[in-house]
């Protein structure tokens, strides 16, 4: 039976855990994505090494988002406790003095004592960068997909309209993707273009897996005229994976920004 | 003594040689830079090899600026004579299918027969980019240089013209660096901030080696009041490299444009 004094301590102790939440960037090209798997170099891996180093026991690390290998951040929110009460800038310096070049913390607050990175996410922006020109941009290796065909812009525009607002996203997801529902709302869709690289940016509540890579190639064999179906909303309704054609690959992805 | 027939095909192969020039774009990171060197990977020793290969002799390549390790191109020009006469955007893509990713050939395109890309070229233009933030950018670790210290712009701009003009630059190159003279006109210097990151572009007849970097390293000393002499005139002046400090990093640094 633990003394008087211990438990005082174990008091002190639970009372002075303080919530953090970072904004955190990466280069994921050389990551086999965010979650840790053991014997991986993974995201999750490496940062949960560069935080614990701060603490005397392991830290549980909550992200907004599950970024799969290869895929980038600008944007990526985490969520954790430390016993510690940390001074926000000075935890971005110790996190970072831990960290490699291709990770970075890009700030840190204290947060609500129930705030969870994932669960109280309301929406998240991914950008998808295509590379639009005959030669590939060797600066854009790690960050554009290189697609050769011809894209009309102002048809991809409209053409991605249908895409837009409350939908059951099945045909755009991984079919043993272990989701309550498969419904997403996409509040928004941003096509731009600069000389040969074209922007695609998605708004949503949420993104299943593959979504916004199936999107986008989706889209790509729309504006050929290669759908393996009539249109896009035929797509949709028809919830079916094999339909959809192959995911855009990884990376050409950034999580840019999730929102609370 | 050759028969008239070889005399008739040496001639026949001496009419079918044809100037061409490309422009040539490079990520140099993982290059020792552009000049060959025996057992380094160099940006002409891979180039070299891929040009080699349309031919049956070795083809000699002249670049309009020798870039140093670690410095990229968006706008390299190289100069060189083939036997056969090809036709200019199959030879972009005959020449890209045996380069590395890295290194791409934008275009290509028959050359009056005395053209030399170096000795033709009658300006460049380099961009050298700082990120100016607490946190450095993950994206931006192989072009940009981390400088964590204060910018004042105005200042930097207002600084940056007493490097505008027609001078001796011998304090902002290497004291071994044999050249006839070290007068250079600086024609345009533009500097442009985008959030953290700065945008040094710097316009003249040529430069000298290390000058861009000097003169970056220079220009971010003079802004915080760390000048070892009272001015950059008077830095000019000295032509002493030992006062001009410590070369900015060749990663922030691109060859953007060659002019003839």
């Amino acid at each position: 039976m633990p003394s008087l004094q211990r438990r005082l301590e174990g008091n002190k102790t639970r009372q002075q855990t303080v919530k953090y939440r970072i904004t955190l960037a990466y280069d994921g090209t050389d990551y086999s994505g965010f979650q840790f798997q053991t014997g991986l170099k993974t995201i999750q891996g490496v940062l949960n090494s560069a935080v614990d180093k701060l603490e005397s026991a392991p830290v549980t690390l909550h992200a907004a988002g599950r970024t799969d290998a290869g895929v980038h951040a600008e944007g990526q929110v985490i969520s954790f406790q430390l016993n510690g009460d940390w001074d926000p800038s000075t935890l971005v310096r110790a996190i970072n003095g831990n960290l490699p070049d291709d990770i970075r913390v890009l700030d840190a607050a204290r947060a609500p004592e129930d705030f969870h990175a994932r669960f109280n996410a309301k929406g998240k922006t991914y950008r998808y960068q295509v590379w639009n020109g005959e030669v590939m941009n060797p600066f854009l290796l790690r960050h554009a997909w290189h697609y050769r065909y011809a894209i009309d812009i102002e048809k991809l525009s409209e053409q991605s309209r249908a895409l837009l607002g409350t939908h059951d996203f099945s045909a755009f997801t991984v079919s043993d993707c272990e989701v309550r529902t498969r419904i997403r709302t996409i509040t928004r869709i941003s096509i731009e273009q600069q000389n040969s690289l074209i922007s695609l940016v998605f708004s949503g509540d949420g993104f299943l897996r593959y979504q916004v890579r199936t999107m986008v190639g989706v889209l790509m064999n729309a504006n050929r005229g290669r759908l393996k179906i009539n249109s896009i909303e035929e797509l949709i309704e028809s919830r079916d994976r094999k339909l959809a054609g192959t995911p855009a690959p990884a990376q050409g992805l950034t999580l840019m920004k999730v929102e609370y």
